[in-house]
């Protein structure tokens, strides 16, 4: 759309010439002409590529190749290769909490609430298979990226005061167990759906099932959620 | 002991010459002397070389001079790098499940028998780093090598028979709720140590908590057990 809004403006205001082409400067480059398109563009590439072939094997050649930059405007955008590494998972991390705030977990009651976490956490993986990969990446590199970061803590500390929230909401209404730390159950959650995901091809040979199956991940979301909720939930005798 | 064994046998028998050096062929090597010890030392080499470096990344000679064998005699017992490597993993298999049948779940009552399981899964990663990198590179991998393996099946099908087990007494002795899947269960006690250790540096940096501290580790430990055991015990109202 902002593409298409530049180049509309550019063939606009010729009226004075109309049989002849208009005089024409040399091209501005789309990345020029619409910044935070190209900006946007080379983080796509980079998330591809980086998912793909993991920090060491990923080119920066490539990655501008598919966003239709060259090298020196995405050097300009974001610095160098590890700058690009950590914008690129600044921007994976962005896109799962900002569609966790989506699920308006506060208007939810508190089992819901859990078991819509479990849920969304689950489907997100699944479809994100590329935010799985690139945190493996950066855990290999130790968050040596992460650790830079300026804004990451700020966008992750919201899910935990959430969560916080709704734990307390759920003591408060005798559904749940008290003293429940809400980084640990955010972890558990995550790790539950993470591990049976990135440890899938193990899993399903030394088990002997097809846990990659349609029944079998329906299967692995009903456990999980049962587990979690129902643990919650066992406020003992 | 082997290697003793072998040195003696070979000092002996000489009684006819007390004063001279008995008379030398050319040495037989360690690796002809003591077949299993060497097998052994280039699995424990291989190891450490394939959890360090990935699939990709090593080099059988590092691992035959590190085993104090040659090239020759690795590919001669193990076959080519990808041999080795499911011969490694194989190993790596072998080794947590023979420790988990040392725990006698079978002689515990149900509930403790989970929380033990939790426990000894715990701490069996945290001792034993190289068995989860190695996971990640089979995972990566698609666990291609094993596809191929004769024995991994029989080797881990023993853990969920037992778990069954443990599942169906406490079900029976009405501790329990009914229905849970042994294999989803171990997979989500694999999966609260595995991810929470393998994603610690990001998660530590992402929420802003020293994840890797020991009382962090002992709280990790508190939270797993009660989310499990927790879970099971629920039996609704």
């Amino acid at each position: 759309m902002a593409r298409n809004g530049t180049l509309q403006a550019r063939g606009t205001g010729s009226g004075e010439e109309p049989a002849r082409r208009p005089r024409r400067r040399t091209p501005r480059p789309a990345a020029i002409r619409d910044p935070k398109g190209t900006q946007a563009r080379i983080l796509d590439a980079a998330t591809e590529e980086f998912a793909r072939f993991g920090l060491g094997g990923a080119r920066v050649d490539r990655i501008a190749v598919r966003a239709g930059a060259n090298k020196r405007m995405l050097y300009y955008y974001f610095g160098d290769k590890d700058r690009l590494f950590l914008a690129v998972l600044e921007h994976a991390y962005a896109g799962i909490r900002s569609a966790e705030q989506a699920l308006h977990l506060l208007d939810t009651p508190p089992v819901a609430a859990v078991a819509r976490l479990v849920e969304f956490t689950w489907r997100y993986y699944l479809e994100h298979p590329e935010f799985l990969t690139l945190l493996n990446s950066e855990n290999l590199h130790r968050a040596r990226h992460l650790k830079r970061s300026k804004q990451i803590r700020a966008t992750n500390s919201p899910l935990i005061a959430t969560l916080r929230e709704v734990l307390r909401r759920g003591e408060a209404e005798r559904l749940f167990r008290r003293g429940v730390d809400p980084l640990q159950l955010y972890i558990s959650i995550a790790g539950l759906a993470y591990f049976y995901l990135s440890n899938n091809h193990t899993l399903s040979q030394v088990f002997d099932r097809d846990l990659a199956a349609p029944g079998a991940r329906e299967d692995r979301l009903a456990h999980m959620t049962e587990l979690v909720t129902g643990s919650l939930t066992n406020r003992g005798n």
